[in-house]
């Protein structure tokens, strides 16, 4: 089997990741707490650690200000509900993930305006729609860091210098570059980062991240026991357990601080070289077969490993049964949850192929993919 | 190391659970989509037969009414704040875990009025003082099935009959009970369950489980990528793509599985019986030290594998440092994020220290338990 749907999920994990959950679960299996036994000290300050390492891995000062939630989606639905109220208004673009659009369409119920900024063919922004959409009432701009579907990156420092210059929330979401590219909260004037710990992190499936800037008020969605202030029966306060009531994904957390540790030992820019090596080999070779149309930039420098086809006018989920079936590569079809990115790249009914490469793919990863596009040409 | 934080999270888990984490995360490692390539699909059989499997488990007819969530407190909030609206009246008790307690008194803030209806000194509800404060516009009994303090089994049965001739929805919090006692949602009129994986279910940490009866329409909190009708930017309204947005925690879900199997295979008589037998000889044990005050019901028929105590007049966090520096014994002191409880029983300021037994533990833990009070006592 080739892996190539890494933007879903990366795989395979560095085996460090594996084996850190099975330490922590047979080794102090414990629930974490901030006083209790030494099993649950080493839960609690196993976590605390691994907050401190993501800190320092987006350049934020108080790793209190890290949050732990199940997914990325947790953490965009945190952020965007926890601050937007009645009268509001929220910039988005034409090209983010539903776990952007649905909770900003849900809040017009409650009264929050919001507009989505068309994106070109290619998936990129115009940074004058950005700027000439705000409104005395705009209190963020949400959007992601690289398109799920087309891999487009978008200008966030430019848009991060509007926000910050506006007065503005910015809300970003890195899905699909955390862990890859650089991301330093400061630099990018973000107030919000959402984060997801099983794809670019390495980390297993079911933590996801949320960072909030110091003194930015959000408000909570769960109540429940912290392990803080139990005596009082309003929520505390405090982060990060204003945001953290119940049990943990402690083992989650601890494979996801290995993974972490490994973009660290390895080198972000090895990571990102060499998915943009692949991802730039993938491209040039997919433009010699005629018939394939790509989508998005077409450039490995604007543009994650994330690289969306279609065969001439062939159903995608198709073309992807094929892949998957005949040669054994693995693929994901269809609207990848962003369907305004598909109305913007022109495939709302066709879908694409999406191809996500990871930075355990190889060439000869690319070289199987194109001779089995190929052949699935040949053969149509 | 003798582990008696077992309510907290049991520990440690069957070997099979730590296994099956491993072969899915190593061998299947993929995001579940109800589409896609054969990992995928691999991913995804697995949480729809870890579905079925729950709802068999509980007497569920319909697997798609199982919700996984990131922990029971998740669980809670969703089915208190998804289905208490302005102007409704919950009724409650004082033997509550804060992720009742909190989400419910968050809820007065929108005018949804509460009860909590006052305990006896060993945590028994008189059912008589549930219906006599059922109003008008009562909407929800919501209540544990133990007390994670003292243990103290409630009257489920009753309760549920209660709400059913009332018309009243019956939530049920089983955290301490699930995977050692009988939980048949249609014997006890259960319209919502909300469940730890972590705990008597011997799963790992990160996943919880909310029961929704079929027909009960709960608001959801999140909005996101669902992997169904991604055209359309409204959450879908099925289950449970309708409450599951985001990548779910696939490797927890794999071994929570895995956790149940071995309560199946093991028995649910067999893993009661021996966690009575361990709790009713620990506490016949303890009533001969005579400065120890028990609470609680002291007989293991009316409580759950969870003893609380008090040595005189110390303060429980000193005597819970002791029993983990000096005897390695691990138990939890304080308040258990359960302040009305402690009001309740009278040990509000003192707390209490808190032993729970787990199927894996063994006569000789609580011999030694039993040896190290005696010998701390002596020490005073």
């Amino acid at each position: 089997m080739i892996y190539l749907d890494n933007a879903a999920t990366t795989y395979p994990k560095p085996e460090e990741v594996y084996n850190a959950m099975m330490d922590q679960m047979k080794g102090f299996g414990a629930n974490p707490g901030r006083s209790g036994h030494k099993m649950a000290i080493e839960a609690g300050r196993l976590i605390f650690n691994t907050r401190e390492m993501i800190a320092r891995f987006f350049n934020i000062d108080n790793p209190m200000q890290i949050i732990f939630t199940a997914n990325a989606t947790e953490s965009l639905n945190l952020a965007i509900k926890g601050v937007l109220k009645s009268g509001d208004h929220v910039i988005t673009t034409s090209m983010e993930h539903n776990s952007i659009l649905r909770p900003i369409k849900s809040l017009e119920k409650i009264g929050v305006e919001n507009t989505i900024i068309q994106c070109n063919s290619e998936g990129i922004v115009n940074i004058e729609d950005i700027k000439g959409a705000i409104k005395s009432n705009t209190k963020m701009i949400a959007m992601t860091h690289a398109s799920n579907v087309t891999g487009t990156i978008m200008p966030v420092e430019e848009v991060g210098r509007i926000a910050k210059e506006s007065g503005l929330y910015f809300l970003l979401d890195a899905a699909q570059t955390a862990g890859v590219y650089e991301i330093d909260v400061k630099k990018l004037n973000i107030d919000l980062l959402a984060l997801p710990g099983h794809k670019g992190l390495l980390g297993p499936q079911g933590v996801g991240i949320l960072y909030i800037r110091e003194d930015l008020d959000v408000m909570h969605m769960k109540e429940g026991g912290t392990g803080s202030k139990s005596e009082e029966l309003i929520q505390p306060e405090m982060l990060p357990d204003r945001y953290e009531s119940g049990t943990p994904n402690t083992p989650g957390i601890a494979g996801l601080a290995k993974g972490i540790e490994f973009i660290q030992k390895t080198g972000l820019d090895q990571i990102r070289q060499h998915e943009e090596m692949l991802t730039q080999y993938f491209i040039d070779e997919l433009k010699k077969i005629e018939i394939v149309k790509i989508y998005g930039p077409k450039d490995a420098k604007k543009q994650a490993a994330v690289v969306s086809i279609n065969i001439g006018e062939e159903d995608s989920s198709e073309i992807a049964y094929i892949l998957d079936k005949v040669f054994e590569i693995a693929v994901r079809p269809g609207l990848h949850c962003a369907p305004y990115t598909h109305k913007t790249i022109g495939t709302f009914e066709q879908g694409t192929v999406r191809f996500s490469i990871g930075y355990f793919n190889t060439k000869n990863d690319i070289d199987e993919a194109i001779a089995a596009i190929k052949n699935i040409c040949q053969q149509l």
